[in-house]
């Protein structure tokens, strides 16, 4: 048996916090599902951190902002502005807290005269959990998350597939095409002589619905287990230490531990970390802390890309 | 005789033009004149790549943006939030089109609560010809160009200091202490038997005034070498090569012949060429073009430091 599987991938683009530094970008990510791209907030420099990383900027229709502090979405305007230059056509959607829209507006109209695409506003409230994209393909949930201001996480659930079938057994039983796709789905076949032919000897399974959780920036909250729970990834912020757990709970971040607490209770199958504090030159200590509770535990950089 | 150089330093942070590429970031440089700092221009990514140049932050209190394209401003809203996250206390103040006033002002109304220092708008046209700045060490100067929207460049122009005193003549003649200043603007000494001590004996002359000149962006524009004349450092934008002069004139640009012949007419000292377009991947035909014309020039990269 075998499966063809579709791209899931996570490309990190920025995984720095709100100060930036020589080694790490403000936040971005592109998640690529099926070669639809998906954006979850985007940092100043984002737009460099897309070219560096080789995706197909006509691909990306969709962006999604966690909250409105500046190093989630100061990238933006010149995002819109570069893909005017280069005269995209494709709509761009935003979806985003709704005071993003008059101040993003303003400045679109200002320097983006001429703009060769249309820009489109999704305004949601990051408070409460709803479903603010859904497609064929995948569906895109807010998490609600604790923040000092509004703020949610994002969670990506790929849909199923249809079956693949098997073109040889196909031609065997002289399927015809017109319940082709229903075999996909799953039904059996019945021969002209009333013999039923069992769906699993026509078709192989596709793949298992992937699923990938943004966590970011947030207080240690536990509720969100629930809303996670089993995901393939989380990538959840740890923006701390544990020997800053104080400052931590102040700012309304999390450390490594409890990113790992998180990723524990949620049974998730493996935690990426990042939203690193501009005091850790060196991050092992944050993955180290974290590993000691969640083992499969990866730390972000700017470029890792990370199939699903 | 010997001579106190005080510092004139430029620093290149970013020489591309309106597309950001992995090579080359957007316009933004830090002129040092004596340990003052002065931006000129900020586009997306400045606030790092000020980082990265290892210039002191609290010593830049001057930010001159020559016009309100986003190449050459973007950066301005993350680095005054920057500013804002560690604390900074000493005023800040920005020099450009009085339109940039309140579209940043409503940025940093919304993204920079308590903000723990003034920044101060100073608005001026582009257009004419003026003195935006002026202390005892330097003047800034626009220098109105050529481009599809309001834009200037501005001329450094730094202040002759006092004469070295020579601190064994002074000892000798046995010279108070209140005569310092005096000698060191120029007076002779008159002993007290009446002999006149010529003022060449008593001091050595401080360094020529220094002067720089940015012209970015701009079509080529003859009459502005009146302005500039004899400067040490011209920065002229060469987004194109001459083969491109079409291109170059129909979006208000020069090519790198036309910076070089600028810089023959100006009689400046040298010539660096920056606003690279995206098209070049190696500039040395940029290079070499304006090297025929005027030998003495350089090609702007970003981290590159001039001294005057």
């Amino acid at each position: 048996m075998w499966v063809i599987m579709e791209k899931f991938e996570i490309t990190i683009l920025g995984c720095g916090s709100a100060l930036p530094t020589m080694k790490h970008q403000a936040s971005s990510q592109v998640i690529n599902v099926r070669e639809k791209l998906f954006m979850i907030d985007c940092g100043e420099g984002t737009q460099v951190q897309l070219r560096r990383s080789r995706l197909r900027f006509n691909r990306l229709n969709h962006i999604f902002i966690s909250h409105l502090h500046g190093d989630h979405c100061f990238g933006l305007i010149g995002l819109i502005s570069t893909f005017g230059l280069i005269e995209r056509t494709a709509e761009l959607h935003i979806y985003s807290h709704p005071d993003l829209v008059p101040l993003l507006e303003s400045q679109i109209h200002y320097f983006c005269k001429g703009l060769t695409f249309h820009v489109l506003f999704h305004p949601f409230s990051p408070e409460k959990r709803e479903t603010i994209y859904d497609d064929r393909s995948v569906s895109v949930e807010t998490i609600p998350l604790s923040h000092r201001i509004p703020t949610c996480g994002f969670m990506f659930r790929e849909k199923k597939t249809p079956n693949h079938i098997k073109r040889d057994m196909i031609d065997f039983y002289h399927i015809p095409t017109y319940l082709i796709n229903r075999i996909k789905n799953g039904e059996d076949f019945v021969t002209e002589d009333g013999k039923t032919i069992p769906n699993n000897l026509l078709t192989t399974p596709s793949a298992q619905p992937r699923s990938y959780a943004y966590c970011s920036d947030t207080a240690y909250l536990p509720q969100i287990t629930e809303q996670i729970k089993d995901v393939d990834l989380l990538f959840h912020e740890a923006t701390f230490a544990e020997s800053e757990a104080i400052r931590a709970k102040q700012t309304f971040h999390s450390t490594a531990t409890q990113a790992a607490q998180i990723a524990v209770a949620a049974n998730v199958r493996q935690l990426i970390i990042g939203h690193f504090s501009a005091r850790y030159d060196d991050e092992s200590i944050l993955l180290e802390e974290a590993q000691r509770i969640f083992p499969n535990t990866l730390l972000a950089k700017e470029n890792l890309r990370i199939s699903l």
